[in-house]
């Protein structure tokens, strides 16, 4: 039987495929197509407009690592806002924390959740905890507009174009600033190093003239091009490094695969290439 | 005009492909077949049985992470030795630190060694230095048959199958101690954590037997299949960490696009699923 596979070219330059088990889903909402695919090796994938946004066998590294560095860094993070991440993932990570009373997760496309609900469950069943709320809005407009105040803001959301492109500038985080609590802490998805540098450089500089700390750390991903990735993670005074706790991680006893303590001091160490990108 | 692409398989799960702009060289050695093309966006390639082996495009990493790291732990590295590597991508690491005085490189196979210098001068021109020696030679019986002692000894290896197989055994690095001078240290190229965590714990457990001090670092790489890849780090005694002069790296006034202090420090953190595999 000749194989079919999955595939995502990226910059016209680089494809990446995963073998095809069968089709489960593929719908078109007003912002994007959404499909879910099962593999052969990588469990279920979730992709938007033909990009790999999740899969079942590495997502536990992507959804670790945008959550717990934030989470271990704030002293008693009790509500978190996840804007994108209509998986689910995220929601999950945040919530395996005692201390979180409530995580609210904005998401523009209602699409994203219900393909997930019916198709991932290993991601989007964090969804229906009782500590969750689902709104299906503008991540833009939800942050501009609520009086709500949160300790950790996660911007979990796809490239900077489409939807997700407002989601890089500065208004949005201006607004961001003003909801986070004191000791508030804002991750965000912010691109590969290799192929994307100047994502990373713009998010950084952006948030760099809102907030006074702001940290790029890199994690891995089996299905994003070139395997990886970066965060920012943006703060009104904690440091991801100075101000983390180590024992924290290990008296949390959280069942993680990837995040440890070891891995959050390591995460931030930048190749000489990123930080001469950015002025470091 | 249709895009061409240079595939490679990987587990029959995934494929990783690199749009074609030219095939500059194909050979058969009485050990493998050997491949140079180049790409759109990468470079040229080399290929050993259609595996990627060195893109120009991110070869500094992997080249970096397999040199850097032991001879900024030795305290005075002289005498190196590479087993494989006949790209000249790791001598050329190697001969940076001024240190050194003398650069082996034993390959055991002329073909990758003569279209590398061909096609490849980025890696290969290394192999020109007044320092270096090419032997054309199995690195197997080499290390069981010399006189010669080394301070460094790096196996940048295929995969554990084909003419790599032996230097994945027993014998081979209990050679290997005996040619390690007493601050030696040996740093050995060890597969992928996601793809084939089980050639990480052989190799870890096999260098375990003969050495007291085994580290396992993690590198990215855009051409090896998952982007994440392991080397591991064992030595007569000095630890990768606690042993490590920060401020040499500094003083070195090495350039180096990739590796630097941080980084240093934080490769050697590794993910839960990867401790509990080798039993940390």
């Amino acid at each position: 039987m000749k194989t079919v596979w999955v595939d995502e070219v990226y910059q016209g330059i680089v494809r990446t495929s995963f073998k095809l088990k069968r089709r489960l889903f593929k719908g078109r909402s007003p912002f994007q197509t959404v499909e879910v695919v099962e593999t052969a090796g990588h469990g279920k994938l979730l992709l938007i407009d033909g990009m790999t946004m999740v899969s079942e066998r590495d997502e536990f590294v992507y959804h670790e690592m945008i959550a717990h560095p934030a989470l271990f860094l704030h002293p008693n993070p009790r509500r978190v806002l996840v804007i994108g991440g209509g998986d689910g993932g995220t929601v999950r990570e945040v919530l395996k924390h005692r201390s979180v009373e409530r995580c609210i997760l904005v998401e523009i496309d209602a699409l994203v959740v219900d393909a997930s609900r019916k198709f991932i469950p290993q991601t989007a069943d964090a969804l229906s905890d009782k500590r969750s709320r689902v709104l299906i809005a503008d991540g833009v407009k939800f942050v501009a507009e609520t009086d709500l105040k949160f300790d950790v803001v996660i911007v979990d959301s796809t490239e900077p174009f489409g939807p997700a492109k407002e989601l890089f500038g500065t208004a949005f985080y201006s607004d961001v600033k003003r909801i986070l609590t004191e000791d508030g802490v804002v991750a965000s998805q912010a691109g590969s190093p290799f192929y994307e540098i100047s994502t990373i450089k713009n998010l950084f500089s952006i948030t760099k003239k809102i907030f006074p700390v702001v940290e790029v750390c890199l994690f891995n991903n089996l299905t994003y091009p070139g395997g990886l990735w970066a965060f920012t993670f943006a703060t009104k005074g904690l440091h991801p490094l100075k101000d983390f706790k180590p024992a924290r991680v290990k008296a949390s006893k959280l069942k993680l695969r990837w995040y440890n303590a070891e891995i959050h001091a390591g995460c931030f160490a930048l190749p000489n290439f990123l930080k001469a990108a950015i002025g470091r």
